[in-house]
Order: C-alpha cells, then structure tokens, then sequence
C-alpha cells in the first residue's frame, strides 16, 4: 500500500494532508465510566445469563429453562462501571399495580410499613427506597414503575415507547412495554438515562410551557390543590408563571380524539368516578394490554394452569378471554392520542399529573374496596401509556406520613429533555412541598 | 424512615422481602471500556469545545465562533476509551463525494495515490486507511462515508437515517444527515456501533434471505460479474445457497413505488444511462437534498460570497436556486421507496449493490468526464439515502492494483444485525475475492 508523501508546512509531518495540522483538537478518553462505584438491582423479569428468569411467579420459574444471554440493558449498566446486586421480586407475570406476591412475600415499603409498595416492580422501587441500591431497574407497561416508585417516595421513570432496548425482557404487552428506572437522587436517574438512552439528538433546550392538568389533581381533593400549588409555585420560581396554563385535560382529550362512545360508556360503569375521555383512553389500553398478554401468555397459561394470587388471578382469566375485536379502534385511538399530545406538548413543552389518585392503599385491602382508586389510577397512567410519551414520577416528600409525589410528562422521545428538566427544578419543588406541608396550606 | 424487618429464612438477612436470596446473580462492573486503547480521528463537521467547526471551507471557519460544546457522539467515544488525535480536512460544505478540497489540499488515497480519496469525508477515510488511527468519524448525507470507504479499501458504514444522534454536527440536509464511521477491521466497526447506536433491540437474529441486485452490478460490466460471483458464494459457503435471490432492483422499484413522470424523464437526459427507477429515485434525493441544504446556509452563502472550489461551488449554485416545488412529491416517494424496500427485505433479508459504479476515478478529472459516473453513482447511493436503510461498504481487497468494495444494505433499525452479519462472513468474502482477483475468473 503506497505511503503518503506529503509533509506539513508547519510541523513537517506527512499528517498534513489528510489530518489537520494543530490547533486541531486532540481529545484523551473521559474516565471514570459514568456509573462507577454505584450498585443497582434488577426486576426478575430481565435475563440474566445462566440464571431462570422468574416473572414473579414459582411455577414460571420451574417451567423455564436458565437464560443464555444478558438482556443489553444489564449489560450497558456492567459496562457503565456499576454493579448488580442482584434480582428483585415482582408482582406475578407483571400483572399488577399493588406489588402483593403471595408466593415470595410482599416487599415492605419502608415509608410507609402498613402500606403496599406499588407494583408490578416492587422489589426494585423497595431495594431504592430502603437505600440497598443506589438505582434499580424495573419495567412498565401499564404503570409498574410509576406506581411503585410513587409509593414509596422515589423517583421512577417511564421512558418513551420503544426508545430503550427491551431485549431479553419478558413480554407483558409490546404496544406499552417499557424498561424503566428507579432512584432516590434525580443525578442518578439522569446518569443512568445517559447509559440506557441513545446519544441526545438535541441539547441545550429550553421549557416552552408547562401545563397543570387541574381536572386530573381534583382526583386527590384538597392534597390536589396542595400539590398543584407547589408545583405551581416551583415552575414560577425556576421559569417563570409567564410559562404555566392550567387546563382541563380531559375536555382536551374528547375535543381533539374520536373516542368510540363504547369507550366512553364503558367508562361510566366501572369506571363512573374517572374523567370520561380519561376513562375511555384507559379502557382502550386495557384491552389492547389483555389483547397482547394473551397472546404472549394465553398457551403457557393454560398448559400450566400456574397458581396466581388473588387478584392478578382474576385479571390473568379476563385476558384469556379476550378477542381482537376491538385492536382495531384502540390502535387509532391511540395514534389520534400521540397526535393530540403532540400539539398540546409541541417540542419542549411539559404536562403535570398525579401519577396516582393518592397515598399508598393499605395492605391486604380487598379488591372491591380498591375498584375506584384503581380505575382512577389507570385513567391517570394511561396518557403516558397509551400514547407512548415519557413520564417521570418525582416525589415530594412525606404528607401526613404518608408519600407524595407528581408527574411530568413529555413528548416523545424528549426523554433528555424532561431528566434535565426535573434536574433543573427538584431543589426548589422539594422547598416549596416542605412549606406547603409544614404550613398545612 | 421505617427499616425493614422481615428476615430471610435461608440467609437470615432482611433482605429477603425485598431482593431474592441467592442464588440471584450478582454481577460485577465489566472493564475493560470497550474502546480503551483505541484512537480516532473527527470529521471537522462535529463541534468540539472550544474549537471552530470548519466545515471544509476557510470563509465558513473565519465568520463562525468556536463551538460551546462537544457533540454527543465524540462525546460517547471518549468515554468509551478512545483517543480523539483530531479533526480531519473534508469536502467544502460536505456538498461532493469527490474528496478533492482546493484550500485545504487534497487527502492522498493511500491505496491509489493517483486517484480520488472519495468524500465528503475524504481526511476521515484516508486516516484510517494510512493507519494514522483506528476508526474515525464522518457523516452521510448522499454518500460521504460510503464513497470514501469504498475508495480508500477500509470498511465505511452509514446507520439507519436517525438512528444515531446529529447534534452538535453541521447539518448538510436532515431528511438524510447521518453520522458514519471508518475502520480497516470489522470488529472495530461493530465496537463503535456498540457505543454510538442504540442498545439493541434484538439479538441473536438469522439471515432469513440475500438479494444480489443484479441489474446494480451491470454498472460495472465484468467488475461487477466478478464482485457478485464473490459474493454469491460467500453468502453460499456461510449461509447456505438457498437463501440467495439474483433480481433487477430497478424493476422492483418501477413496479413498487409511484414515481413521478419528470422524475423518471429528468432520468433519460442527463442519467441517460442509469437504470431509470433508480435515477428517478436519485433524482427525489438530489432535488430534497438542494432544498434543505439552501435552507440551511443560503443566507450564509449569500451574505459571506465564500471563496468555494471548481464542481462544488457550481452545485451550490443549483441549491440556491432551488425551490420547494417538488418536495411534497419527494417526500411520497420517500415514503413508498422505505415501504417498497422494508417489503423486499422483511425484517432479517440483506440486498447487495455495488457501492459505487466503478473503481475511484482520477485526480483532477473535468466534471464532464466524471458526469455519467457521478449519475450512476447517485443511483446506487440515492437507495439507502433516500430509504433511510443501513449500508455498509465491504472492501474486497485491490483489483488491477485499485480498491474493490461491495455494499450491503438492511432495512431500517437493523443495524446491529448487518454488523454481526458482516462480522460473521468477512473472512470468507475476503478469501474468495482472493481467489477471483488472482485467478481472473
């Protein structure tokens, strides 16, 4: 191969003709690696080389063979520089918000002992909250890491759809599944966003508007208003008030989405205390959630016929039973949803919401008494869900004893975006929520 | 905050209610970083803090300030562990696929020092072919990474169109801006993959078919007989012959996609002697192409009247003079070429084409010689260009002492699975374009 001959005016080397001369910018590497030094735990629901991955569940477990590969999430975070713990448990095959596992025992939240932790990645937001970890993983189709994260005071974060490899995870419903993280410290839900997202397309950005969903916060009453108040306040103090607008996001929802009055009626029967559009989007994504689980699962269900605690049992027989009647209407739906948000949102604006329609539920409630706070909570869950926007929950300190939080909503794929937004303001919602809470506003 | 009280009945740790006993894995951090020990050079495209962007022009570099930050994918590589030795000279405004640069001097090809280092990317090419560094970055935009590869006997990719982040790149045209890389060895290809794309989606995925484009290959009359035979029988010894389909690209696209009539007549006068779908397909690309870069820096271009070389500034010209006449029917066709090639492919098929319609022509060739070589080149490059698809240009070793290369082309997203895939069967293409170049099959 012939040589170059070339040589630089300046520093004499034959480098010139194809290299730039100095002052070219040359660059050493950047250590330490991103996550050194820091611990992290995994939902029993990514594989793990050599290891059975359990799905919550004992007889998934006996079932299913040791996986041969790592899921690259795990292994992005290895070669990050951080170390695994280990797995953490789970709600049964995903299946639940509650976070109760009869077969390997409810993790304690330890804000609140007497409470649920959330789930379906209970052991995770648990293995943060009662600091064995400095992050974890969970996933979340339906709400499995908002809800947790949520009840037990630490932030948890939904990225948007399809922009985090969910390789090697079990599938509970493609169309919402996601791989999301759990931390107590918004640098750390940052730093791991950096190892698990793509590299940003877009920097330096700044918020263009911030809107509180006011009919979502009547949800939670008079701790509603609290919470609008302190995010209000801290949105003012950061950015200025020139930014927020308060709207109803449901009217929103039914102006700018052809919502089948199937939907929206089935949403006043079970779901009669929801915002009917909520509620419709909600029930949309439930049957496409039942839809796809079933086919994931409906073989295996019914060859093992797996004992499942009471609950996510009877959630597990309404997805066997469903059909693809609807899919149809329910995948427009939810691209008539992303579109709606779209506008409403535009590049870098953000949506505040509950992330659930109040404190932790108590322990050993029976279902009938949660029927309410759940449809109330999915209704809630599902704008990001369904439209496949990230959300983070960050939470806001003790109210009554008893954990606090709101979520922040952004389009999609402005996951960098929203992590450096929560970044920028954490300080002064975490001031404004301890006034508000001390003064009892 | 209330600790945990349960303890586990095996190890007698609280840990149990929250995190599984083992045998849950527990993983260490894994170094090495997987570029540690590696050196690359910058297309001077890419800002880098504290230094101008020159965008290949010395009028560009004297109106603009130094860059306030490092873009995202240099960024991802030191952290990586590699060495930045510096920034590479480049085509004026990316807007050639020549390599020549009449202010900066010309890179020297290294395996064919009187011909062409190909371009835009022209100084990132030579880099790694001199062995000055390990891999370097460019960007691909109509064909700047993939001409200079194939040129220059290394391996040249271009990812799915925004797969891997722009920012903090000039950009040339975003409907089809990408940032590429350089390397001599395969593997380092798919390591820099490894850090600059996405974590993977899929894993562990076989080829399910391989389309030789045989009509693409008749560009280059006996050449291309003997690239096709080389890569027949490679895809035959690796993969089996069963999965090999010879078929006219141009018949499948004429058939496909609605292509305009002007586009297709526009084909028959100046790309007389390109297949016509393609030309046509080539042509849609050229005109968005104008459009937005004319959008991008007509009003620099106008108001600083740079100095620009012979063949680019006469291009530059067309784009200011370009209008937004025909970009609705480009974009349509864009759409339908994306549809048309994802049917052809499916999820795991792979198409080859040459890279280029030839071997690298001369140093200071006339325009007008290179014209028709210019036209066929488009041709094959406007179809991942205008796709979105990913490419990768293969080298073949030298023929008649000038660098060889066929491309492979996968639908979009897939680009972990052409890396593997040319991982898997290089060595085999490698020994049998030996047996064809001494041989003289």
């Amino acid at each position: 191969m012939a040589q170059p001959t070339a040589k630089c005016e300046d520093c004499g080397a034959f480098i010139k003709r194809f290299i730039l001369c100095p002052p070219s910018p040359a660059l050493p590497p950047s250590p330490p690696l991103p996550l050194h030094g820091l611990t992290f735990a995994v939902k029993d629901i990514f594989d793990i080389e050599g290891h059975v991955t359990g799905f919550g569940n004992p007889d998934w477990a006996r079932t299913h063979v040791p996986a041969t590969s790592t899921a690259p999430t795990v292994l992005a975070l290895l070669e990050a520089g951080a170390t695994c713990v280990g797995k953490t448990i789970m709600d049964e095959m995903a299946y639940s918000i509650n976070g109760e596992n009869k077969h390997y025992g409810t993790p304690i939240n330890v804000c609140a002992p007497d409470r649920v932790p959330g789930g379906s990645s209970s052991g995770s937001a648990v293995a943060v909250a009662a600091g064995l970890v400095d992050f974890s993983l969970g996933t979340d189709t339906g709400g499995s890491v908002r809800v947790p994260a949520s009840y037990c005071g630490i932030f948890g974060f939904r990225p948007s759809h399809a922009v985090v490899s969910t390789s090697k995870v079990i599938p509970m419903a493609q169309s919402f599944d996601t791989v999301g993280w759990f931390a107590r410290d918004p640098m750390i839900i940052s730093k791991v966003g950096h190892v698990l997202l793509p590299l940003p397309g877009e920097t330096n950005v700044e918020l263009t508007h911030f809107i509180i969903a006011k009919d979502c916060f009547k949800y939670l009453g008079s701790l509603g208003e609290q919470i609008s108040h302190i995010v209000a306040k801290s949105v003012e103090v950061s950015f200025g008030s020139h930014l927020i607008t308060n709207k109803n996001l449901g009217n929103y929802i039914y102006e700018k989405v052809s919502l089948p009055r199937e939907f929206l009626s089935n949403a006043s029967g079970s779901q009669a205390s929801t915002i009917p559009a909520l509620g419709a989007v909600s029930f949309a994504m439930r049957l496409l959630q039942r839809f796809e689980f079933m086919i994931n699962h409906g073989k295996w269900l019914e060859s093992v016929k797996p004992s499942i605690g009471p609950g996510i049992s009877e959630r597990i027989m309404e997805a066997l039973a469903s059909t693809d009647d609807n899919v149809d209407s329910c995948m427009k739906l939810k691209s008539e949803l992303k579109d709606a948000l779209t506008s409403l949102l535009g590049e870098y604006g953000v949506l505040a919401i509950p992330t659930v329609p109040g404190t932790p539920p108590k322990l050993n409630q029976d279902s009938t008494t949660l029927e309410d706070f759940r449809a109330k909570a999915f209704s809630l869950l599902a704008v990001a869900g369904l439209s496949g926007f990230c959300q983070i929950s960050v939470p806001l300190g003790l109210h009554n004893g008893l954990p606090v939080s709101v979520s922040l909503i952004a389009r999609h794929g402005a996951d960098y975006f929203l992590l450096n937004l929560v970044q920028a303001f954490y300080q002064t919602l975490k001031e404004q929520a301890a006034v508000v809470w001390e003064s009892g506003l």
